[in-house]
């Protein structure tokens, strides 16, 4: 089967059973976050698996990659990075598997089509939009401002996909975790993890992952902190690990 | 003057300008949570502190020392600690500044009568009040579990005795993060600064720092991690700044 690239894209290996993803040179290119993410979401292969503001796909092609899971679905609103991610899951083979749906989370009846989910991820953007800054054309900006959902549209759509006791897991910024708590707790997912990440030992952290569970009980674990580097500079153990270089 | 010191009591030496507190040699007796809680707030010399569960008067005598404001006022629900840290202030000639008042912080009475406040600290309770677990004349028990006093207790009691704009310095545990992040924007105190501490790098946190500001406004700093030990188990650099030993 020949998969069409475009001249300005390029096939990425991601080092996981050959799979392959296809992203623009010059655009959103996935980084540390999509890794943490697909590592930190506890994925079964029974489950069904969400997730938002999916972009190029990454995160369900890394979770499909790390736990074999029945079906991944990404969500995406902007309808080319849909139709490329679609691209590389053909280019995978994995289209009985991972999909891609193009929309926007605010639309229920979207939401509701799909059926519900055993597990939810979400990379969404991280900046607040504040207005003027940001142009809402601009493909970087949609994907790293909340220029097309906020954090309580985000919160909102994993209420209403997630299956009763299902699990969310979210990767952000730490400045932003008291609105993620209190967003969660609003909407009835309760935070029962979180793992904070730094570059080193000496820096503060500068990423977060949470897990939630729809209607869970209190009780919150704090996990160990990640460092991204060790104190030579050097890729730390873990870090080689969950890239899958050790 | 003679101070009368009783028999089960022992004077400690705060290796702070002199600073002694009297203290229960079998019962609470302060922990590093106070000293990182008292090194963590910020004091100026001009601020009228209070500090809620103050037990033996640690955190007073500590801010007393640190930072010179110009006075500092403990509350404390058990009465013969309120008199035992009333003798330490006697001991310390510190009457004028560091005072201990005996109350329920649920007694709005009592705190109107207070006055307002620039900044307040507190140590409060960790553990939740599991029915039928904790003997409420259990010393300790009051210390450790909400039995006289919840979270939210505290954090009523923080909005009503803090000015505008003032700020709120509590230690806790990582795990009631949630509940103190939502609670604090319950009552309008909005969470601004955040320190993780852990027993060293390899560990999960175990204390939290976190500071709040009556009616400030949303932007959430994230610090540096604290590391009590280092790789070889010796105390680290910093904690051995903050006991005054370097």
């Amino acid at each position: 089967m020949d998969i069409k690239i475009n001249v300005e894209e390029s096939v990425d290996d991601l080092q996981l059973k050959g799979l392959k993803l296809i992203q623009k040179q010059q655009g959103f290119r996935f980084g540390v976050d999509a890794v943490l993410l697909s590592h930190f979401a506890n994925i079964k292969d029974k489950h069904r698996v969400i997730d938002l503001c999916t972009g190029t796909g990454i995160v369900p092609f890394l979770a499909y990659g790390k736990y074999s899971p029945k079906e991944v679905i990404g969500i995406e609103i902007q309808e080319d990075m849909v139709e490329m991610a679609n691209r590389s899951s053909l280019l995978n083979d994995t289209t009985d598997i991972v999909k891609f749906v193009h929309g926007d989370l605010k639309d229920k009846a979207l939401l509701d089509s799909l059926g519900k989910f055993d597990v939810l991820t979400v990379n969404p953007p991280y900046k607040l939009n504040n207005a003027g800054i940001v142009n809402p054309d601009d493909k970087l900006a949609i994907a790293r401002h909340e220029v097309m959902c906020t954090l309580e549209d985000v919160i909102i759509a994993a209420r209403r996909l997630l299956k009763d006791n299902g699990r969310m897991f979210i990767v952000h910024r730490p400045e932003r975790l008291a609105d993620i708590f209190g967003l969660m707790r609003k909407y009835k997912i309760e935070p029962k993890r979180v793992r904070m990440v730094q570059p080193n030992t000496k820096k503060a952290p500068n990423i977060v992952l949470v897990e939630g569970q729809r209607d869970g009980g209190a009780f919150l674990k704090w996990e160990e902190t990640l460092y991204v580097y060790d104190d030579n500079g050097n890729y730390s153990e873990e870090i080689d690990r969950i890239y899958g270089r050790k």
